[in-house]
């Protein structure tokens, strides 16, 4: 096999709290705090860790603002972060097809 | 979107280094400890933990035997762990495709 298949999992996204809020941003463009932590069912201290994991490996921008008194956090995908995990669907994918193609021969012999 | 789109990722398979043995063990149907070790460079200790994890979910079954004097410990994946990581590809794809089209939306926009 030569290259390890684990290479192209990124851990900074593979957790999967955060492959959920990276995906979610994907769909959404921009997720609100409230939005994700319902979404995922995640407690705000568990979600507010993972936020900030990507937001350290630049991967998301977090904003604070106010809606009336009400605080607001806003995630958005940096392009790095759009990029990263482009890289990581298809690394994921390729594995996939790996493990795919071999479950396939194993059922024909 | 109603379900928690995460709810089809089993944390059993999801590490990344059982994620790897998982769809090694898929592919070659059977792997020895060493090949495991070597494909997925991890150390004795880390595989071993990773290992029986997937044992103790009954994901995978390991046997131990001799060749010549060297111990050879052998993985193969039960019925109930091909039918969970198929669950979890489909769970991952679902994922997979959800983003790509929120992502192909937004590029277009």
């Amino acid at each position: 096999m030569g290259e390890n298949i684990l290479d192209a999992i990124d851990d900074a996204i593979h957790a999967k709290a955060r492959l959920g809020i990276m995906s979610l941003l994907a769909v959404h463009g921009q997720c609100d705090f409230g939005f994700l932590r319902n979404e995922l069912q995640l407690t705000e201290g568990n979600l507010g860790n993972h936020i900030r994991v990507l937001e350290e490996a630049g991967y998301i921008e977090v904003t604070k603002s106010f809606v009336g008194k009400r605080p607001k956090t806003t995630c958005t995908s940096t392009d790095v972060g759009i990029e990263m995990f482009q890289k990581y669907i298809e690394g994921l994918e390729k594995i996939i097809r790996m493990a795919q193609s071999g479950a396939q021969r194993q059922s024909e012999t």
